[in-house]
């Protein structure tokens, strides 16, 4: 993909495939100033569906940003009943991450933040445990401390609903969060919420797959990315990534053989949730690359 | 691992671990003028069970072949509960085929056979179709046409089991075989039948893997080869592998890139069930290369 | 990507990038009634060099096929200096096979044909050794033997180039064809010939490429095919794969789990080059998948 | 493998093979009390060379742990000219990290150390920049700052030489070190200074890998891990893995993807070494696992 200091619009566009759908959007780029500068179409076949991704430099454009929105859906987008998401390459999202005791894939994504390699604000992180709340403050973020037990589980999901709000959070990263969200909270941030499993799902979802895993005697591990849904692990999936494992390895050497799997995977589909990489279609990702 | 022209015994052996067993075991082979050529050894520490596969040289091994079995188990085995097989590594396994219509798995393991890189005998193939036969045929090995229906099922199984037997069979590849064995059937074999399922097991057992697959939108695709037991696809994992897909990717593709995936597990299975290299404890394999 | 039953057209284009480029391109499809059914565009930063893969539905095409390359060089190409090509879905490619002794790779393309996974024709198949000569037989096609010394290679290869002329051959697939090929015959075939090299190149280029990894103590072996150019083993690479090794394996060892890797990174590229899927720009290949 | 809390003694053993050595080595440990927890056993048979690992509790072996090498070496070494080497799994190795600007490497064994999953002691960092200091000072790990100069170079590797040994330092990890050490310092640390290169070595040795792989069109990078000797990129192979790369990824593409390579492949060399995973002969790793 493409980078960095360049003001780019990014569109993210779904609909049913009907003949003329790309000349009619390329068209709309070009005509009014834009130069195209990454394009990926995608019709699924079997169900008829038409996805794109396509960004364009903003230099020349015509059509002042908060006008884009606006012009495009009376232009092009009704005419075909297209859904779609307008992002630009310069707004930096702002994450929230939530997080329990296990610090492996909590320090990754602070060490890809500290040094820029993670292209985002982390106003806030939130936990239910003080554990990693040292790692949170010497980077100066805010920490929030906030138990769950199952009698203040609806209050807590409140305050932390107003943090987030406060904090003007775009979307939130479950970095082994040990608590399941209500349906309510997951409800609040559709397609906002990345999660990462610890197994090739659908292998074991649930709360223990290393163990399960074990006992089946799996020749192969693997890690899950995916956006929250009220479904416990049924959302998206966005990224998987996998590693052998043998009859060698214990329970334990399966979790730490697991944890540079989860830091890798779970970095992998925040970067193309910050990149606007992926749109969701009947709960599969659309990730474009 | 090791080869060919040597004639050497195997000992697959498990036990509970106690201090002193793999110098006892060593100390057999040893002072009867065995050399040994390949001893893997691994404790399960979770369940307190050893497990060792040894190879030595027999050429200057004092006892003779016929009596090894009844002299290790006198010597060694009784001693610690130890459950053995014995193997020889110049003696050819017997293999019979069973296949449906599709020719990926079974046109790959005839080349192997052909080209002497499958060291087995395959004097025997079965089908419920006769799609295959022209294949089997003009390598001059005898090809079986069962078709099954609900109705005739026992009398075939039973046709099959003769044809085994006639042939003195060792094992039964499933080569993408279209019909679930009844477990009368599989009693017969135990641990000597190995089947190939095209997904990552346990995600996606049943008939339409790669349709599910889809479905759920994984990024991953994988293949699996195991033992076949009373339970469908829920035998001893032998081997697994993957390999990456995308939105991309349509279950058509899905089937033509898990063609390859498929037909490379089923022969590393095999491959590890001719060498002796595996041996099943609790419905996992202990895989040793 | 897409299949089958449909008659479309594909075009892979590069030239240099410049705005409007791409709604240019689909501007000619759609204006002249070709549904697009893929558009992959991609644009090299680097180098500032556009590069599209389009294929269209041609039912409702105006242009007649004879004569879409003139209008498009016409109407499209002349305009950006593209260097392109035009492509049929329904028109198979014919290709050669050179093969030595060894069958993997052999065996596998013939399987693929024989089962109708590989869309091509196969009028001929060229050897310096007999070994395979049965398996091109059974199979009807036909095989000429045309051993190879250093004095008669110059005629040898004249006798390749009449038999792959009076048989049209598109292009040409070295299935560990252990000979080089002269820089005159390479040049003949431009991207017309296709080599499997048993390593992962540029590592280990040359004869003996397992006995160097070996050597060397790699952790990893691969496989590698690409178009042959007149430096041996530099050519445009099109496809890689890679199998984990230890210190167990031998070179034996290598060698046998080079196979498997070898037969499917080629079995790859061919598909590759028969779907159209790539082209080559400064002797790197452009994949759309 | 195996771990934690127990006291185990851990011999990593070659020597050319000979009938009788695993014999002789399993009967020392048990005949003097010590419970063999693992055993791995490997002979290279294409150069006749015997390797082992064995770890034994210690609980009841009835050596002294300061006797036991003169004790083993007058049994069983000197009989079978070995070249071995003892550890203890209740000693922690000391490791001083070498790093100069890139923080990836170096943030992510930092976050192994402070979670407690690198069971090492980091007493010192030596950087030729400050970029990172403050990094290792919130862990209160000392930084010396060294910048390097053509002129300087030999001065300051002897203050580097005069922190390691005032630390006792057992082994260095250059984490991206972007300075080549002289022939005499390495030498002062044989198989005792771990680097990360960023290429699937023997490609790409050298500075700028991923700029080669670029202009090479290779379809998969890799990282490898290596003891550093006296020639550059060429010492022996600890780790090495892989990732796919497309005609899409620019250089500055694969030098985001190659990161999380680099830096998983760089631990697990470390975690090797730490655990006495892996001994050297003839330039090549033998990894216990």
């Amino acid at each position: 993909m493409t980078d960095s200091a360049r003001k780019s619009a990014i569109l993210l566009i779904h609909c049913r495939d009907k003949p003329g759908i790309v000349v009619t959007i390329t068209d709309f780029i070009h005509s009014n100033g834009g130069n195209i500068i990454y394009l990926d179409q995608h019709v699924d076949i079997e169900r008829g569906i038409f996805f794109m991704r396509i960004e364009w430099d903003l230099q020349n454009f015509v059509i002042q940003r908060s006008k884009i929105a606006e012009y495009f859906e009376t232009l092009v987008g009704s005419r075909y009943q297209m859904i779609f998401q307008l992002h630009f390459s310069d707004t930096k999202l702002r994450m929230a991450i939530f997080v329990s005791k296990m610090p492996h894939c909590f320090y990754d994504l602070l060490a890809r933040y500290e040094s820029g390699e993670l292209n985002v604000e982390i106003p806030v992180i939130i936990s239910n445990h003080t554990d990693l709340q040292h790692a949170a403050e010497r980077l100066g973020i805010e920490f929030h401390y906030l138990p769950i037990t199952r009698e203040n589980k609806k209050q807590q999901e409140q305050k932390q609903k107003e943090l987030l709000k406060s904090h003007n959070i775009d979307f939130i990263v479950l970095a082994r969060y040990m608590q399941v969200l209500s349906d309510d909270f997951v409800n609040d941030y559709p397609q906002r919420i990345i999660n990462i499993h610890h197994s090739f799902l659908p292998a074991f979802p649930g709360s223990r797959p290393y163990h399960s895993a074990y006992e089946r005697g799996v020749k192969i591990i693997g890690a899950t990315s995916h956006y929250v849904t009220a479904e416990l692990d049924a959302g998206p999936i966005i990224e998987q990534d996998v590693v052998q494992v043998s009859h060698k390895d214990s329970v334990e050497d399966m979790v730490r053989i697991g944890r540079d799997l989860e830091k890798i995977v779970l970095a992998r589909a925040v970067r193309h949730h910050v990149h606007h990489d992926l749109l969701v279609y009947e709960n599969r990702t659309v990730v474009f690359e």
